[in-house]
């Protein structure tokens, strides 16, 4: 089989059949029927239930046979028992591609049901995600197979990260998370028991994929590793990839084999492999997409010093610790650059580095050391450390500084605490594509991982 | 000079003199009038500029001796050269305690004129707050001489958090974060320079303050160690303290000293007392607040022994291993508790811990597993780990769960990650001070922290 075969169909289907459609609000075939009916998916869809005549004023279908037209994808969400008579009616029908939301398979010691399931796949050449799983969503063709109602489950912005994920509730509160944080996202895959479609898959299929700027899994367990780890080493060439791996402890691994049937394997030997191929590992969601973010903008780093630039000194103080934790260098600010910003900038203002403009600051001020520290040539990314709090600080300085953040090729990234009106600046920042961060250790670690990214992709050219 | 002696009155002052008060619109002197203005502060108010015959309709006084009313509190915001002539003055009027938000003295290498300062108050028993520093914040008597405008930075609700820092910066992104967060705090100081009022003497004030069941510092340097543990090992015995220190790596310790002139010391020497003295140390401020959080609410696990209680099976995979990382046990979950829970769930739940309640749990089964396990006796704390995302789970699952967590001594904490409807459950369990966190990591770190408090208080009992 090619391993990213007919992987397209499940993203990019232009008929979609319904298996399991039903009309009772809330169920699973309900809100699956919704996603696709709201509006924004321009594909056909087809209800296919034995319970009634029409779903959702839609026609229904007792079977995918009775389908006239061309089926790309089908979606399945019956009872278990049910599941394989469905397969086998789809390959008949020549659908390429399943997602099979219903559990009742290998997680709950059905392993007979799952080789039945697999023995169909082999056979027909049918592609199927899942079992036990929550499918697919794509933020751009709007196929969305994920039975968590909106006014619950919100749905996140196009973008330019992708997730693969083994854990439902993981996709759920991901996507629901990244809607509340206004994150993009681009393709969102939960496979569930992956007894067909895997990582492997996957990494090949969104490493091609121009929707996609980085690939991030969470995973349980990898299943086949060799696999798995040829087609992450030829996809890191092209974009960085970034894996929570759990079932890190004896009792997480003992949780994850009683979750998707997962054996989790030694943690060490996936740290050495993932290191082995450039692979960021992360150890929760926050970090998972304050690294993501980092990399969705694309600028790349020549080296590790770094030069703060802030109206906080404190925040400043904390910030430079963590730079150390992540082995990056404070920038040594060369003299010129130094004694021009000593000329500019009023003489209670700290020039070295992390250069504190003090609480009194204005944009002119930021304006100064910013053109100055990107000229230096001992700096290879800036960490803008912005209190908008401060009175002196005009209200335009987002607009103001955006030129000069925009027009360099040396990463600025945005540390900014606070609440309502710091928050509305970062977001004004967000919109043009700017790392931004909420504290220093996110946005510390997010520098050092594109660092270390970088710094791979460059040793590997060697 | 006794320690805590009249720190009351920085809090809690029948009357203020502003001085450096003016009409200019977000000038330091304006924002700090304005404040005590607004209406919430009960007591006197009396500006004092050169500038103006009233201030903001107010009388406005040449010097704080043309008052002809007591004064408590002097609040000093003017150029750093006439400080130490007005300080002399608030002497000779007898007032108790001065905050200088005014800047310029050791930490732009002017000893000079600290000494002169620290002179003033050796003589005259004036305490002084600051200089260099942006003061006092207090939610229920609203003193609040923070110069940062409300429309910038907000300010949080009365709660029982109380936050002592050197740094001004710390001090309003907390402020303004906590407000955002609707996280209540309780008295907030930040002393910059520390030329007088210092750590101990407002852990000591802290510790007897019913208004505060934890205390948190963020610390560059600490001054007069050894008073500073005799302080802190007295007060931990009533409340927790919390304590991000920064400048441990050698630069940050370098931009500590440039910032307040602050010593920061051998970091491993800091680590080692704090451990000695039963303090928590954190490295984030997002850390101290969730830790502060968890303490808040007062109830204290037994031990180490922690049941999961979820409907998400890769959330609950994912808290497992931070249980491990923090040295947290997965609790064996009794025999007879799991056949009861195995006769009234359904067969595709695991009742083994961590309890899956799975994607189609409703309330009555999280009443189930939640009644069952806290009458576990080898249960010591749950994580509730909550997927509302899921359309099964009715809309008043919190109204319906309050009673068993509130009803309960073990401690409770719900982990919930999500976007707006989940957010807005989270919300409503804080309102019960219940600790709620948005992932696991945060929340089993807190947890982690409280039992070591306790645990530490445990051992000293013996």
């Amino acid at each position: 089989m090619i391993s990213s075969h007919n992987i397209d169909t499940f993203f990019n289907p232009n008929s979609v059949a319904i298996v399991g459609a039903s009309n009772k609000e809330g169920s699973v075939g309900n809100v699956i029927c919704k996603n696709f009916l709201k509006g924004d998916y321009k594909g056909k869809v087809y209800p296919v239930t034995l319970s009634s005549e029409t779903i959702l004023g839609l026609k229904a279908y007792r079977s995918v046979l009775d389908i006239e037209d061309d089926v790309h994808l089908a979606i399945i969400a019956i009872p278990a028992k049910a599941v394989n008579i469905v397969l086998n009616e789809c390959a008949k029908k020549n659908i390429k591609s399943c997602v099979v939301i219903s559990g009742g398979f290998s997680e709950i010691g059905e392993n007979q049901r799952e080789e039945e399931l697999k023995q169909i796949v082999k056979e027909s050449g049918l592609r199927v995600v899942g079992p036990n799983c929550v499918g697919i969503y794509d933020t751009y063709s709007k196929v969305d197979t994920i039975f968590l109602p909106e006014d619950r489950m919100g749905r996140p912005r196009e973008g330019k990260i992708s997730l693969i994920s083994q854990s439902g509730a993981f996709v759920a509160t991901i996507l629901d998370w990244a809607s509340g944080e206004n994150i993009g996202m681009s393709k969102v895959i939960s496979f569930g028991n992956k007894a067909d479609v895997n990582y492997s898959d996957l990494i090949d299929y969104l490493s091609d994929d121009e929707k996609t700027n980085v690939i991030t899994i969470y995973m349980e367990g990898v299943g086949d590793g060799r696999k798995f780890m040829r087609a992450a080493k030829k996809a890191i060439k092209k974009k960085p990839i970034v894996i929570l791996k759990s079932g890190r402890s004896k009792a997480g691994a003992a949780a994850a084999a009683s979750h998707t049937g997962s054996l989790a394997g030694a943690d060490t030997v996936y740290s050495a492999a993932f290191k082995q191929a450039g692979i960021v590992r992360v150890y929760t969601p926050q970090e998972m997409f304050d690294i993501a973010k980092a990399f969705v903008c694309r600028k790349r780093p020549n080296g590790r010093r770094v030069a703060i630039v802030t109206d906080g000194g404190g925040t400043g103080v904390i910030a430079t610790d963590f730079l150390e934790d992540y082995n990056i260098e404070l920038a040594n600010i060369g003299e010129d650059t130094k004694a021009r910003m000593r000329e500019k900038l009023p003489p209670y203002c700290s020039v070295k580095n992390p250069i504190d403009l003090t609480g009194d600051a204005d944009v002119e001020r930021y304006k100064i050391a910013l053109n100055e520290v990107l000229k230096d040539e001992n700096v290879d990314a800036i960490l803008l450390i912005l209190l908008f709090q401060v009175p002196t600080l005009e209200d335009d300085v987002v607009q103001r500084l955006l030129p000069i953040i925009k027009g360099t090729e040396k990463p600025i990234f945005v540390i900014s605490a606070g609440g309502e009106y710091s928050r509305k600046k970062l977001k004004e920042l967000e919109e043009h594509c700017i790392p931004c961060y909420q504290s220093s250790s996110n946005g510390v670690h997010a520098l050092a991982a594109i660092m270390d990214y970088y710094g791979y992709i460059e040793r590997k050219r060697d």
